[in-house]
């Protein structure tokens, strides 16, 4: 059991001082958010791999998902697994750092070193907690633009994303059509649908049903609300995956016995991956950061902000797409991706889409599916061929 | 706020002197459950509907699923609402109780009259909570089958329900054929699934991580664990919807504003209706019940029962059965009911299968479908004119 100071301590250090570079921005440069809320001061953790080109055009912008962070392609500093798409990037890989120079941020709103609602507030020199801006898709993506304008790149010769990754993406082609050369949504939606946000609801309530969430302040009573953050992340969890991946990979299998314990332990092999998910899940997560990302996908409506007609968000886009879709996911199913597919045909922008076939759910575009690395591989060949990058 | 003698004693007179005739059995007659308990004494509450003819030959017995409970057809005195399947058991009804005699009973381990882990414990005076044992589907068909005998009703001319009511019907086909003239199972599995497992264990782990569970002993303190238990009903009611039925009902639509909030409040209409379904959920429904209940259905696999093989369970019924999925149900899928149908067949029993198209999801089976009550009506009629009941 940790005592209330030093709960407090590690989540101020992940907060404020993470083991990433950070780029900070003073009074001077304020992040101007939706909310409504010019946000000073703010920083940005991130990480990066490769080098830039003296022309400065291989850059490579990876968002992440929502319980991403920036360790994409290192070993990640709490947990010491290996980065969450080390897979795809990395000499040689899909995404060659031998050619390319790719960012990962953490996001705004995040717990691993971007500001967010575990971060110091200069105010009152605790935790911002519940008292932080709400945040959007948007804001992320301006503090992204913003990371990127210091690492004095103009334009990104890519911008990649999964799921609240992919939302990312889109909303850098949309923002910033000219800063962005190709765009890559992988198992993502132009908007959030009312079943993604029922169950993302769902996760909140179980995180403010935990007493030890004290409105938001559990920090300044040293502790957290790891239980009710853990049912969040089991129910999570089971929309990433299928039903055939689940069937397959755990089907009504007993954990290590031949027959039920007529009790309430974990007699099913699921029922044991999920506690394990959720607990392991606490050790690396903020309950706040869980709220406000979760929060700015469900907002997420690139349409709304064009009108209510998303082709508007690509008018005149000279940016080339890759949208990819996988057939078992029903979080973001295909039809979400086709939706952005038909708003870019009608935008007159050049796109390209794959739907992957994969049993996997929406996880698979985490996994090393064949089909998702050999297309990144070979539209990434070809854009940077487009763009001359040797 | 209720005091803790208020609720501890509302609890018990709704598990232990309920507004539903009760049927107790005592030390000579003890309920064999699958557990290896043999319990006594006990005790199942009920409602019937109609009257028993001459012949005793027009008996329906209406299964119940997860939340439902023995107030099929009249008003439910707690909730002051209909009864459940009202629609379609009354006079002149699809299942018309001017011709049938219907009983609905409350299953074993509820909390609506029949014994369960809210019922008290004659050792120690207390109510069960954990030390009640674990309920099977087998356990409450056993319950329901000693319910008929009392009522002196040897042979039931039809069993219906859906969910885990079609569990228990496809149960009943198992262990009493002789008894079953009619089987209806609706929106149903011969065993669940690992990804129904999953969102059930969810829900288990939402109420146990409640402090006001006390390790299921809250009724001896005078507290419920109603957050913990909201939250799990919410999650549970996503998974009773389909995505089409949530973007028709309520799409992205805001909460009688014209702009999000940027705030957690329900913003989303989603959001308030979720959040009604967990409160007014908690008002009539036992924590520890909804874990005992759960359970059975994860517990339930027929086929296993039988040497691995789901014809075994029918072989040489005479039962005529009629199988009923719905195109969107993703609970029960109607891969499901196709896998009933197809063990049916190699038993060489008589079988109709229905699919029918409903946008609804698995709530389709509650609402008033017009293929629904049209092929219960039709099967129905068929099966009294062959049973010869006027």
């Amino acid at each position: 059991m940790l005592s209330a100071r030093r709960i407090t301590e590690e989540a101020r250090i992940q907060a404020d001082e993470p083991a990433s570079p950070v780029m900070r921005f003073g009074a001077d440069a304020p992040l101007a958010m939706d909310a409504g809320v010019a946000l000073a001061p703010w920083q940005i953790a991130y990480q990066t791999y490769g080098s830039l080109n003296a022309e400065r055009s291989n850059a490579v912008l990876i968002c992440h998902a929502l319980t991403g962070d920036q360790h994409v392609a290192n070993v990640h500093p709490v947990t010491g697994k290996p980065g969450w798409w080390e897979t795809l990037i990395g000499p040689g890989k899909p995404i060659d750092t031998d050619r390319f120079f790719v960012i990962c941020a953490n996001v705004l709103g995040g717990c691993m070193g971007t500001t967010g609602p575990a971060s110091t507030n200069p105010e009152t020199g605790q935790a911002y907690g519940l008292d932080f801006p709400l945040v959007t898709i948007g804001d992320m993506v301006r503090a992204q633009a913003m990371l990127v304008d210091r690492l004095g790149i103009e334009s990104l010769f890519a911008v990649v994303g999964g799921s609240m990754g992919g939302m990312q993406v889109l909303q850098w082609a949309a923002t910033y059509p000219e800063r962005v050369f190709a765009a890559l949504p992988i198992a993502t939606g132009a908007r959030h649908s009312a079943q993604n946000i029922a169950f993302h609801e769902v996760g909140r309530q179980a995180v403010m049903a935990d007493p030890d969430w004290r409105g938001g302040r559990y920090l300044d009573h040293g502790v957290r609300p790891h239980k009710g953050l853990a049912v969040a992340r089991m129910g999570a969890h089971v929309t990433y995956l299928s039903e055939s991946a689940l069937h397959r990979k755990f089907g009504r299998r007993l954990q290590d016995r031949a027959a039920p314990t007529f009790s309430f332990d974990a007699d099913f092999q699921i029922e044991s991956y999920l506690r394990h998910q959720g607990i392991s899940f606490v050790e690396r997560f903020d309950a706040n950061s869980y709220l406000y990302v979760t929060r700015a996908m469900d907002y997420f409506d690139l349409a709304a902000e064009h009108g209510g007609a998303l082709a508007g968000a690509f008018r005149g886009a000279r940016t080339r797409f890759c949208v990819i879709s996988f057939t078992s996911d029903w979080l973001f199913p295909t039809s979400d991706s086709r939706a952005i597919v038909h708003a870019l045909n009608a935008a007159a922008a050049p796109v390209s889409f794959v739907e992957i076939e994969s049993d996997k759910g929406h996880d698979a575009f985490l996994l090393e599916e064949p089909g998702l690395f050999g297309t990144i591989r070979g539209f990434v060949e070809a854009a940077a061929r487009a763009r001359g990058i040797a």
